[in-house]
């Protein structure tokens, strides 16, 4: 009996992570993607996908949770020692990549996620920002002048504005990286002090 | 027969104003008033409404649409002459009471219409902010080396991050706007020159 029951938990589980893959995949592609379709791609019947998941919301939740872990799992790896704008620029790169990767899983949370939900997600990313811009202040290569919830802020709503114009086919996802790392280094710069030049290709 | 389709036409134009004004000021205050709500407010049944307007779209987007031009009427009286960096703080700020004043009526409008059409509605502010960094740009004052749609996307990206932290009780709207503007024009600096001190207060 106990055998059988530790037997239907872990085909539970299998099911419950099989679902959230085929969810992270699917909206990963296409915002719009149908709960029959991910259950499809989880090899799983529909009664399943319900019987672990109430709503299409919590399906969406699912994945952008495990998204975001594995983002900051890859987040984990960026060196953030040294100079603080390097530092930055290393950060941002490996963001927006992310971010890239994850657009349209992104857009199916806006639509179907309380903002304070999605905010709340990227609390563990904001916090590692966080650190990185109270090292940058302590040794003088950000600006003072504007509190930190701002530029976390200013950076959140720069890489968002890259993913709509690279939705909207206004920009492609390479040239972004280049640009929002150039306008938040400017942006971060203390007033007085010189924006940084681009080091490398210009 | 002519006078009287001249007096219902008449009175067509003073529903159709009416309506608007009123869709205006009720989105304004709260983005999920109902037609029935704003049908009151106008002083008109819901028929009226209905008899000139197919959807709640159509109202949002006449709302904004009326908005959007009074902004541009507003935005015309700022003086955009004589140091770009400046003429750039008076049109960041006019901006920013305009988008303040809007947010309930902006958020609507992303509920209701496709993304497309509210960008096509901000083509006149756009033209503004274009010419206003063509001109910058030439005299050295703002970066060539990132595209102008670019800067442009920076500039409404950052406003609508302010816009969304003032909705969230994260920042007051009188404060955004000075965050708003010395962001900008840092973001704005080209490499290797200095970011302007904030004038006045700090």
């Amino acid at each position: 009996m106990s055998t059988r029951s530790t037997a239907k938990r872990a085909d539970a589980l299998r099911s419950i992570d099989a679902i959230v893959q085929a969810a992270t995949e699917c909206l990963g592609h296409n915002p719009d993607a149908s709960l029959s379709e991910i259950a499809s791609a989880a090899g799983v019947g529909r009664v399943t996908l319900y019987s672990h998941f109430a709503s299409r919301a919590e399906v969406v939740d699912a994945a952008l949770t495990r998204a975001i872990d594995q983002g900051n799992a890859a987040l984990d790896a960026v060196d953030l020692t040294g100079d603080p704008q390097l530092a930055l620029a290393r950060l941002v790169d490996e963001s927006w990549h992310l971010v890239d990767q994850a657009r349209a899983l992104l857009v199916a949370a806006q639509r179907e996620l309380p903002p304070g939900r999605i905010r709340e997600l990227h609390n563990g990313p904001a916090a590692r920002v966080e650190t990185l811009i109270t090292r940058g202040r302590a040794e003088g290569a950000f600006r003072t002048d504007l509190p930190i919830p701002w530029l976390i802020t200013v950076l959140h709503s720069i890489m968002k504005g890259a993913a709509d114009e690279v939705r909207t086919g206004n920009l492609t996802p390479d040239r972004a990286a280049a640009h929002i790392t150039a306008t938040v280094l400017a942006a971060f710069t203390p007033p007085g002090k010189q924006v940084p030049e681009p080091d490398g290709e210009r």
